[in-house]
């Protein structure tokens, strides 16, 4: 699978919002899968939000990511205007934590849905691309497989993790 | 006060949502400010939508009402095309009950402002929107502060209402 | 499109949800993706519920869809046992009226995306389906680019009904 | 626009409230409005908080700022004697983090409305008097409108920004 | 205990405040405490409602009762203008369901308590206003100890009702 | 399995509350475990309540079932007093709707827990009791191995009542 | 007014709570009120905490206030067992930061208030305390008087020292 | 009582909350109920999970203890494949702070329980098992009613620690 062409865009509302979202874009480096990193603001600048929504399907894009906090209208109004699949982000931020982003996000209106993840869920967002990118590219959706095992493996490992602690501790 | 032009823009996201929102066009209408509703939608025209925040300076508008509910974006959105003042009206909708509005609707970014009143609070929008109107128009500031001296009569008329049914319970 | 076999499995704890889900039934119809209903709960027949989940690739599903209210564990419990995309409905139900159901969809650990709708967010649960199966299939990204252009008419029909009423009382 | 006046009122509950309101002061002083700014409680001490709102319009103020936390009735009370427009900013303090200061701002009764910004929102605030006042100050709006093009380059910048650390982290 | 001035004062903001603050003037009559009622608005006529706040004492009055729903600020502007214990009745209203009152009533700042009880607790109000008055009058305290008595009957009395129902039913 | 005795002790503070509570009374009798029902308040007849729980053991008592809404304190008062367990179960009442029940209940501090179960959970109380209680009664233990297979059942029966109306609305 | 015997009445679960709760012992040192301070706990310790309450009146006290925490229980069985007013002060504690502990406090059912003050809000609970002594003593109303005066001056002085750093900041 | 078996199993979703669930482990040391500790994933390895909770009861597990934060659905998916009472600790962490936990582990649908102690009440969990086992082990019953006499003598203790500080700070 040679990628030259970013397949998946992940737009966020600031720089600072870099350290919440890495973990997508360490995600999809880990399944191969190429992306593109934007700060976009549907609220500070409008016009080049909407425009990277609306040329994204013709740039080969094939889903977009958003990360935003508070009153997060990022991942809504790019799904307006897009009819790729749309992953929001909920950031935690301010006095709220990113509950009002969590509601910002997933409340959305019939007709536009945007696949909302956990708060700070930023790995899983990458994850649930690779998803969907699998259902037409059979070694994605092997190395999810592959992924899914690993899954397994870490939770032995956090067992032995665990009984090794508890023998320290002498409470096994 | 000749009012040829409507100067203040109430957008709402249905035509379901008008009977939430009549009492910001009755408000108005009370106090002879003339106004334009438009049913728009942020996530299902965003086009149309910014189009009409984008004109409405130029168009002599001078203050946008937005009424939304659940993930409710309009008025941020609005807000994001003009440099007008822009009130926020949280609608009550879904299992979240408008709460999902209200955070979503005050929850803005610095820079771009909404100006938001009560969950379901049109009328109140209307008000805000004439003491905006009636910081260069003497006229309006004396209807206000008419409309004020109303609100201590109707206080008291409640007061001899609640006398009244005291009396008919024998509780005074 | 020949659609002989289901794409889509929807998932629901209780036939008595399919007041709720029958919004997405009802989408996927119109864009021709032909899918199937299943009452399966992971906590009545666990069993049950984890085979359907495992078995659903092989048998040629491509998306979940899992509407569940309360401790809403069904979404994130198939996830767990497919790397399929599985998005899931929150429903309404209860004294927390769907917060719950929303909390325990959509905050998965790393690793086991939800992708979640709205609280009873059926019909756009069914909307994210069909945007994942375009990806791969252009006359379905058509018919999205046509539901798109429906919607920007729906709400111009709106707008036109609500001129109408307001004439009708007076207030325009 | 020379001003020898202020035009905004700025007031807060206490002295410790300066660091969360600073951003309005601030931000009023880059758009060349002047700003008065005074410590009072409507709790603590009534009669000079309700004073200096019912004289603010005849001392020349045109709009008033309140930033209060907890059961924060200052922009409330103020709206009561006052016809001026009346900005809320609730304030993040004790165990509710400023919900019950969201609450208690933004929840007014018909014919009293406080326009509500964000939990800890002074920038926008002030952004918002601003608004207001440029309704009848041209080269307010002029300000309005550069200060709407610096937000497009600061987003433009921080993705500048952000571009650049993908690239030291080898993440792009 | 021969009462011809009343001692407590119930204050509410609407005469449409008086079904749910009826259990108050009620339980206060079984008491043989005598109350004045009052609409009265801190928003709407600030000016009457703290000239009533502040004439208290000196008119004979020894405990304040206020009701209010949303953001319910009469406790609170009642408590400031006078050294008269004062106990706050949040009222269930609107999109939030007294939630709002709750927080607005309860959450005051150092040196003005309101003495707050349940949403919608106008009869605990009445028995909480009792209880103060009963510090000093020994007639009232026993009151108090035979109401404490009836309590312990009506839990009997329930008791038997429930026992009967379940024999009707078959289920003891 | 011959019952002389009860078993299983269900409070709750009104007779109102039979028809929330009426589900841990059959499901007990379905399991053929004897229980007793009384209502006690902890708040209006403290000495009775805490009287009950004390003697509970002594009297043959295994479980202890307490059902109670807003600040519901009765299954923490009788976890007081007992060395039994006690099963809580928050009823929804009032503004809150039981979540003021459930934090009451479940949020005990450490060394007096108190089982907690769903908001309106009384068939699931029941349950639970039962399962204690077959820890040691192998014939309970049968019957909560016979009632995990009849759950089985009525998911297979929901799902095929859903096929039919499936069918019935032309969706299948 | 000299005081031999201790008149209010200081409960709380544990020693831990003596810094939230140190505000009402200085409070009450300062209008010259003596109180009592007990470590109770209605789950750990029930009979002691209930004998502590039942014997209060008889002891002299004539307030009590109560200190608590999560499923804060201590209020309200103490008013179960007393007919003196019993003040509540929830306190912040672990992961529901007092939230839990207010509802617990406030929502008491009718006939047993609990007079709720602010999460943490224990410096108030001792002025609501003195203001219900006050009612039988005018040396107590006088110094309540005197109170609220430094109330006014300490707004005053607030106001002074945020001149001061306005302009230390230049922003005066 | 000897012990070889382990009666009790401890399952969490990783060792990360070890720390977390401890409370547990060592109270049940307390009271020579020998344990086992495991970390499992419904999530991440649902088979494992599953698997250990099928042969529980065979293996001679009496009681399961889950501790599990966010969308906690491990004591919900164990209670789906058991008969054996399972006790859910809800862990606090991320965002919600344990709340999408408390809801996730609580609101179980009818038919499966889980019994429900505190956010991050770990020890209580162990005291609930211990109580549950009591029921056939009159050893541990007299245990349970020791442990209750030590709760008694630290609320002393804790009152003799108060006393001793409220004279250093000289407020006794």
């Amino acid at each position: 699978m040679t990628e030259s062409q970013p397949r998946v865009l992940i737009l966020m509302g600031s720089d600072s919002d870099l350290d919440a979202m890495q973990g997508a874009v360490r995600a999809l480096g880990e399944f191969g899968v190429r992306c593109e990193v934007k700060v976009l603001s549907v609220h500070r600048a409008p016009d080049l939000a909407l425009l990277e929504a609306s040329r994204a399907r013709e740039r080969g894009i094939r889903v977009i990511i958003c990360g935003a906090g508070a009153a997060a209208h990022l991942a809504g109004a790019v799904a307006a205007k897009t009819t790729l699949p749309v992953i929001g982000v909920p950031l935690e931020s301010g006095a709220l934590r990113g509950l009002d982003a969590l509601y910002a996000t997933v409340q959305m209106p019939p007709g536009v849905p945007v696949a909302t993840v956990a708060i700070g869920g930023a790995h899983n967002a990458a994850i649930l691309a690779v998803q969907m990118l699998a259902l037409s590219e059979p070694e994605l959706a092997e190395r999810l497989a592959a992924y899914k095992r690993k899954l397994v493996e870490q939770v032995e490992e956090k067992d032995r993790r665990a009984q090794e602690r508890l023998r320290e501790d002498g409470l096994s």
